[in-house]
């Protein structure tokens, strides 16, 4: 079947490409909302062109597009892209003009190209690439959600999973980006920690006093570094009394996983030429850390910040913090927690306002969707299939593990970084096109069947 | 002798008055360089005109002009005074032009009125006046200091004293401003505490970091704050090695003198709306409490500030502090202290920069000199004299007192917060004009006496 596969695919690779080039000529920013709705309009039509019946969903920030495929068997696998792109600016730094895709050098360049509109048309390629393998016919059922806030944050995508659980039933699903790493080893991340990010503010005074009064009149600056010093120690073990109660063990598969993740202690020495790494960790210690969960600073705000020195006391303090959390940690559980901290620390006047909060999410490494995309994986790209046993940051992968109670890879195009995502001459490699087309075909093709 | 004094002072009242909308009329704003210079030639010409040997010395930024009379005795008193003023600004709250002076209401209205052109001509008024009672001969030696950059923070101030000891050679100083307080009770300030302003500023990563590393990229926010947790305990404790070693007991004398002052505890309250004050101090422990040394945050900067919440992990934090010290502290031993400190602690990577600094300075409350002031004070103003041991805030006080070896107290006119300096409407009552001048004139009629 592979090789009724690999030969549509390079038989029909131009058609896709100039498709992924109109999709990227037709701005979608969702910053801005230049272009948005055309674009949400092009993608469904788009979906309908390939096979798929859609819908276009109102009501949680930019329209989410879905599509979906009937199979032959009643499995469902789910891919999640997204139409919307960041801000071209700064517009001068482009080679060629971010709207107007321009193949060179093997590469397609456009605002876009990798991330996401060419991820998504790799998909729909693999799609059509199996469905002609099989005489016309999908081997396991397919769902897209195609969604136009992702580059703002995915503020609505909860609530939508949360309000269209039937339609989007499924078995699995398949993230945007991930793919290749640097060394182009084909991987995916098997979990995304939490977060709940919160502000915190106090007010002491009705407004700054001039410091000579200093020995009088409360500080708010002083009251939030006590505040902060209350949070963490100095070993960086978070102080909110039962803040590690839900935190699980690491596996020894886990373990055994981290073992075998490449070293990049080097590269992290050399991007932000650090003297050391936090609580002084090295080597493995270092990887292990993904697993602890983080209280981060984002920024304080209080009293002058001008040049020189102004004599005041500051009336006010805020501080912006978030906490990462690693399975299975609950981000309002945490929020209720740090309330009860405070309060027990006699810090009843500090206000707490929450403004994010993203559940972690954790696929099994022994799960067959997971051996089915390394098996894959392996042979279209003739290395090793790596896996991130946890990745540092968040996604709203959360949002569909959770409620639909599935596991979630990746398989994207290309890598980030290499692809300039989010910054001037964006671009994807044909190549890269072309192979991720071919890793997920092979999913669909082997999907049905891996649940026996 | 006091009535000859009274009746010059009342007989040429109007003249002096003249002379103040003369000097007020010139704009003298030292912050941004108008009418500075003329100013000064100003000043330098009145003094002449008074009878003064006179000296425009440069080389301290705005010109400083000295003003000498000898006197029948070799004992000498200085005033202090300054002819730059505070921008006028916003000009559309103010009731006349705030160079065009205006007398109504029994007021004189003008940028510089009372801060402090008036305050000169008052002193100017009141050695005329005992010259005239003293068949025209003064009975001690009088000097003015005038500067031009008292606005902006009399950044040459104490390197002019010390360049010009011989010159400046004097037994007593009266400093500007201070003279009445809200109700009208006359009295001085026998010490100002001394500050030192410093940035503490730490780097730990070349650039801000996704918050996703947080688990092994070191933070310059957490840094930060533990730099600052390390400085003071919860009990206002500052934990420098060595920072109490020249703290002197506060004396019996002092204690009296505090007792006796107003509580201002329900003014504090009313204008800042406090919940409780530092370390929860009331009563005659919060009047005692500006013996205290402190260590205040005028401000920090870190990270992310703007709306919402940003997912880094700074890589810079400054934090501007101010420590007010008491008699005998010197800022350049606790600026030792502090690096040595931070050091002790692990913070050598925290750059120190010193933005200010000002010595504590104290005049004996037995001195000859206040005696004389309380008993002049008394005989004008029909009240008890107040004695404030301390004042919370730091003024050049100490640049004369300590090279010179003299005592300085207050012999202003009016009171600043009613007088509306720096402010819109700035004024001088007229009735205060005179009683300072009758004051001051009292003082230079006993001053060579009190030496015996």
């Amino acid at each position: 079947m592979s090789s009724a596969i690999d030969r549509f695919l390079q038989e029909n690779l131009e058609a896709y490409l100039q498709q992924t080039i109109r999709l990227c000529a037709q701005p979608s920013v969702s910053a801005t909302g230049e272009g948005v709705e055309a674009c949400a309009g092009l993608v469904k039509q788009t979906l309908q062109q390939h096979g798929f019946q859609t819908w276009k969903i109102e009501g949680y920030g930019n329209p989410v597009i879905v599509g979906r495929a009937r199979g032959r068997s009643e499995r469902t696998l789910l891919f999640y892209n997204h139409y919307d792109v960041q801000p071209p600016e700064p517009l001068e730094l482009w080679d060629s003009p971010p709207f107007e895709p321009q193949i060179r050098e093997g590469k397609l360049f456009a605002r876009g190209a990798k991330d996401d509109k060419g991820e998504f048309m790799a998909r729909l390629a693999a799609v059509d690439a199996v469905r002609a393998a099989h005489g016309g016919e999908l081997p396991c059922g397919v769902l897209f959600v195609v969604e136009g806030n992702e580059e703002v944050g995915s503020p609505g995508i909860a609530r939508f999973v949360q309000d269209h659980l039937d339609l989007l039933r499924c078995d699995g699903a398949i993230w945007e980006e991930g793919g290749i790493d640097f060394e182009e080893r084909p991987g995916t991340s098997l979990g995304r920690r939490g977060i709940l990010a919160v502000e915190l503010e106090v007010q002491t005074l009705s407004r700054d006093a001039h410091s000579g009064s200093a020995h009088i009149l409360p500080s708010a600056a002083w009251r939030m570094v006590r505040v902060l010093a209350s949070l963490k120690d100095e070993n960086e073990r978070i102080l909110i009394p039962g803040f590690y109660d839900d935190v699980k063990p690491i596996s020894e598969l886990d373990l055994e996983l981290l073992r075998r993740l490449p070293d990049n202690e080097p590269y992290l020495r050399a991007t932000f030429e650090v003297r050391g790494f936090v609580g002084g960790l090295t080597g493995f210690e270092l990887k292990k850390a993904v697993f602890n969960p983080t209280c981060n600073i984002q920024g304080i705000t209080t009293g002058y910040q001008g040049p020189g020195n102004k004599t005041v006391i500051p009336a006010k303090a805020s501080a912006k913090l978030d906490f990462r959390l690693v399975p299975n940690q609950d981000p309002t559980d945490i929020l209720k927690k740090l309330r009860t901290h405070l309060d027990a620390e006699g810090f009843t006047d500090v206000r707490i306002t929450y403004t994010d909060y993203m559940f972690p999410a954790r696929s099994e490494a022994d799960h067959p969707l997971v051996r089915l995309a390394a098996k894959a994986a392996e042979e279209v790209y003739q290395k090793p299939y790596q896996l991130i046993p946890l990745t540092g940051g968040s996604s709203p992968v959360y949002a569909f593990a959770r409620p639909l109670g599935i596991p979630v890879i990746d398989a994207g195009v290309g890598f980030g970084i290499t692809n300039r995502t989010h910054a001037p001459n964006e671009n994807i490699r044909i190549q890269d096109f072309h192979n991720a087309a071919r890793h997920i075909a092979r999913i669909l093709d082997g999907f049905a069947g891996i649940w026996g």
